[in-house]
């Protein structure tokens, strides 16, 4: 393996995917692509915890059913959430007759899911997975800052943790764009200790693995028709930029970035989306929908995640970041 | 996939292992079969997460050493452990020059690294992969119970979480067992909720991992030198003896646990060891030693993981729990 880089052998398809998100995510710039929204904050249950878990089941049982498949035709749900323990994956994996497997990367989680569960079927021993994540904001709030209760204030560069899950089905065949390649990140910590200032702490993760997909393939920027970091934010996204420009790439029209495009200035969301479910829902819905019609064949998704605790960060730690990539083509 | 299993087509091979415990564990029985016990808790560090990110270093650097590779020899390092957000392993990961996936099953982290780290290598994507967890008995009291200054009691049937980390190095070919199959398990959820009754959470999912095992692969308790379940420790074990009757499969001498075999008595760890490191440690010590000089030659390990969280817990939830299996083999 050379710079963490998988090139499949036989390139599973993400035959359907299901994105379901909240109401602030339903009024943003991608409203119309969402499957699903929701506008109770609980998704019909007591806590937000059962609600983030029965929003992920939902994402699950409707991509399974958009792919025509029974939850018994599946091997292998490959899920993990921002949730101490993964709790929401794990209660929905309770309420499933398949084996699974638990992955944790942060935000990155998506693309994660999907290099495993990528690499269980194009080596063959798995004929179809699940790979799912999700985030809610109001679960986030309370586990890694406040209560929201409190109603602390946030610095402008701070990111908005997006309530959202994303569920793709992998298999050997079917309609849909292939993953051709998978990129597993190295973790990059650059010093940044300020938690709420996210997007500075992961673009270099971002960076990192862009060049390793780059030098590693032998394609540049222009080779896709777009390059999506998983939530970098506005601060972050102008990071990563100048980060690729020391490097003498130039990103330009072709580079976006889910956590910028999920809201709009006026949502005052900040610097923009963050949260596992954010790359997941984009991927799953705006990706998904843009391939399915031709408009976009080429994708590199660079979902990117921060990997420390509130208890670190108590204990002086610096916040080290990985991003795990996937290509998907139309071929 | 059938059951979840995995018949390696070409078996990965654990080169090396390297077990790193505290000093409660290497006064237990296995005491002589540890390659460091650690007598400073903290591991020369300030603080309890610090120190169990240092041990689990020590554990990777060590068996990196021992199957006499550099870290740039690496592809993937696939770690997990029971911090939250897995920052032991983010923090170990950071300092090493070599791609990451995180994952996470509780106390069967231990076999689903092997399980991904055996299948990446098995489908020719990576050479060689690191699998590695830990835990620590004060900083899962303090995350999972409470601080240990309360000085709360226990019930007799309680397990103690073990202070130890375990790293096992697979490659393509090598001296050391073969990874011949693998069982992903499935979740398994029978009403437990008392937080310090695991073994009785768990015992269920090893049963059902068993069961898989035996059936999909057409063998029985017969045809392995020993079979050895994660932490189910002496009241779950015999829940799981009890379980297995009930299916016609009497468990003879050839069973045993880790979180059985880990303390003695006397040591007051009540009804044994617990934690991701329990059979991380257990496996790369007295398991490939034993096998190194072929007196075990054909070995099912069971690890056992619960998947809930303090704050589910007290949302009212019972216990779900998994148990994802190897099979190691001298072929």
């Amino acid at each position: 393996m050379k710079k963490g880089l998988i090139t499949f052998s036989s390139p599973p398809v993400l035959t359907a995917g299901m994105s379901v998100v909240g109401k602030r995510e339903g009024e943003g710039p991608l409203g119309g692509y969402f499957d699903l929204i929701c506008h109770d904050e609980k998704f019909g249950e007591k806590t937000f915890e059962k609600g983030e878990a029965n929003m992920f089941s939902i994402a699950v049982s409707g991509a399974l059913s958009k792919a025509g498949l029974q939850p018994e035709d599946v091997d292998v749900l490959i899920a993990g959430d921002l949730l101490n323990q993964l709790v929401s994956s794990s209660y929905v994996a309770r309420d499933l007759p398949m084996s699974y497997l638990g992955v944790y990367s942060a935000c990155s989680t998506m693309t994660e899911s999907l290099i495993v569960g990528g690499t269980l079927i194009s080596s063959g021993y798995a004929d179809r997975t699940v790979c799912a994540t999700g985030s809610h904001f109001a679960t986030a709030e309370r586990q890694y800052r406040y209560p929201l209760e409190y109603g602390c204030q946030r610095p402008p560069y701070s990111q908005w943790t997006v309530t959202a899950a994303g569920c793709s089905i992998l298999a050997k065949k079917g309609n849909g764009p292939s993953i051709t390649h998978a990129a597993i990140g190295h973790v990059v910590d650059m010093g940044v200790s300020d938690l709420n200032n996210m997007g500075a702490g992961m673009a270099p993760a971002a960076a990192d693995t862009m060049c390793a997909v780059f030098e590693g393939l032998g394609v540049d920027e222009r080779d896709f028709d777009l390059i999506l970091t998983g939530d970098l934010g506005r601060v972050g996204s102008e990071i990563l930029r100048d980060l690729m420009r020391e490097r003498n790439v130039e990103l330009g029209s072709e580079y976006s970035d889910c956590g910028e495009m999920i809201f709009y200035d006026d949502q005052h969301c900040y610097s923009g989306g963050s949260g596992a479910g954010c790359s997941a829902c984009v991927l799953n819905s705006y990706v998904l929908k843009k391939m399915a019609c031709g408009e976009l064949n080429r994708v590199l998704l660079l979902a990117t995640g921060a990997l420390m605790s509130p208890t670190t960060s108590c204990q002086g730690e610096t916040i080290p970041a990985v991003s795990h990539g996937v290509i998907l083509e139309n071929i």
